[in-house]
């Protein structure tokens, strides 16, 4: 059977996350029944990122199967025209019939913007989180160190029963322009909330609440009451998967 | 008198512009009422720049006369609590009793933006113009050295009965990245809709309706009828002004 990859994006503000509720407005929710209406009911999409309520995506990938041979401009064209402002299609191709967006990414990358003037920027204020006050990013990038390579991260995790926690972060780092502070995130795989946990870790490091010297023990601790702050979840961005 | 200055910022979206209209919402509007409520009605504005409805704005200045001495800070934030999160306060200052946000300015910039992308992306769909196709950049940055200098813009403006539309441009320049155009304009001061009428012109340059190496022409035609297309106001930004 066909297998059809989606390049998509969207803005989470008005969403209840990704992952399809009964009841809810979701992006999978939304596109599964654009699909219903331009292709035929019953699609089964696969996803990279499952990301939560109010989270965005640049370079989310979706899959799934199909019995026809679809016209993939028409699709994409279809599906802006029912998705649009909201979500956007980049792109829709035929992939590898062994391809699945969940199982055959091997890392996905994130980006968490905040800044620290002393009101939110109009222009920016759904993407980027306002803290409204100078952090000490010397600091912050000492601790940035600690998360990188393979760890159990349960500190900075949701956890589901049963489920591993442990995880390899490839990149953490910090850019800082005029006041707006961009973290970038890029592991093989994340837990639930984990990089608005360690965003938040971060910024009370910045504001002087938590000692950044000793991030290692925080990870270490695997104990989620060890960190204090999850970061709001509309400075995230899901910026680029990789496969 | 004191005179006090605002820097402030806003998204232009839900707004009828800036300058204050009987029974709409407007910029002007907004930030007086908050400013009776405040420091006591009467308080009359000045502005740096009028913007148009839909028209953001990044770095606008304000300008009022006001008999007491006021606590900056404590009005900062009075205002950020009224206003936002659409209107930002960014500062509020003392400024010389000669001051005006209007009269004592030297320059305005702008910014347009707009990209190529199939579709709008999401996260920039309110403040970037999706022109879906791609642009001839080079045709386009030829185009803009015509405008450089002192020139009648009638060709660009929607004129007003006995003003004058004799305008100096310093800068019209293109900046380009990942499919995203950014187009920088900077003058003594800008006639009504001159930004969006440059932009509209060079967008018809870029999509090969107009011929960039007749600008000259279409400058000194003094025509408004010569000019085709007006780019959307969501794509423009008054970002700076100088004084």
């Amino acid at each position: 059977m066909p297998v059809y990859r989606l390049d998509i994006a969207y803005d989470g503000t008005d969403f209840r996350g990704y992952a399809r509720q009964e009841g809810l407005r979701t992006v999978q929710g939304e596109l599964e029944t654009a699909l219903g209406t331009l292709i035929g009911p019953g699609v089964e999409t696969s996803v990279a990122g499952r990301t939560d309520a109010g989270v965005h995506a640049r370079g989310q990938v979706v899959s799934f199967g199909h019995s026809d041979v679809l016209d993939l401009d028409r699709l994409r064209r279809g599906l802006n025209g029912i998705l649009g402002p909201e979500i956007a299609v980049w792109s829709v191709g035929l992939a590898a019939e062994d391809f699945n967006a969940r199982f055959s990414a091997v890392w996905r990358r994130y980006l968490y913007r905040l800044d620290t003037a002393p009101a939110a920027d109009p222009l920016t204020r759904g993407f980027v989180w306002n803290v409204g006050r100078a952090l000490d990013l010397d600091a912050m990038s000492v601790a940035t160190s600690s998360f990188l390579g393979e760890h159990d991260f349960s500190s900075f995790c949701r956890s589901v029963e049963g489920r591993s926690n442990v995880r390899r972060l490839t990149e953490l780092s910090l850019r800082s322009e005029s006041g707006l502070v961009e973290v970038w995130a890029q592991a093989n795989a994340f837990c639930h909330q984990m990089v608005r946990s360690i965003v938040g870790y971060l910024y009370d490091v910045g504001r002087g609440f938590s000692d950044g010297t000793r991030t290692a023990e925080v990870i270490a601790a695997h104990d989620r009451g060890a960190v204090a702050t999850v970061a709001p979840p509309h400075g995230l961005t899901l910026h680029e998967v990789g496969y």
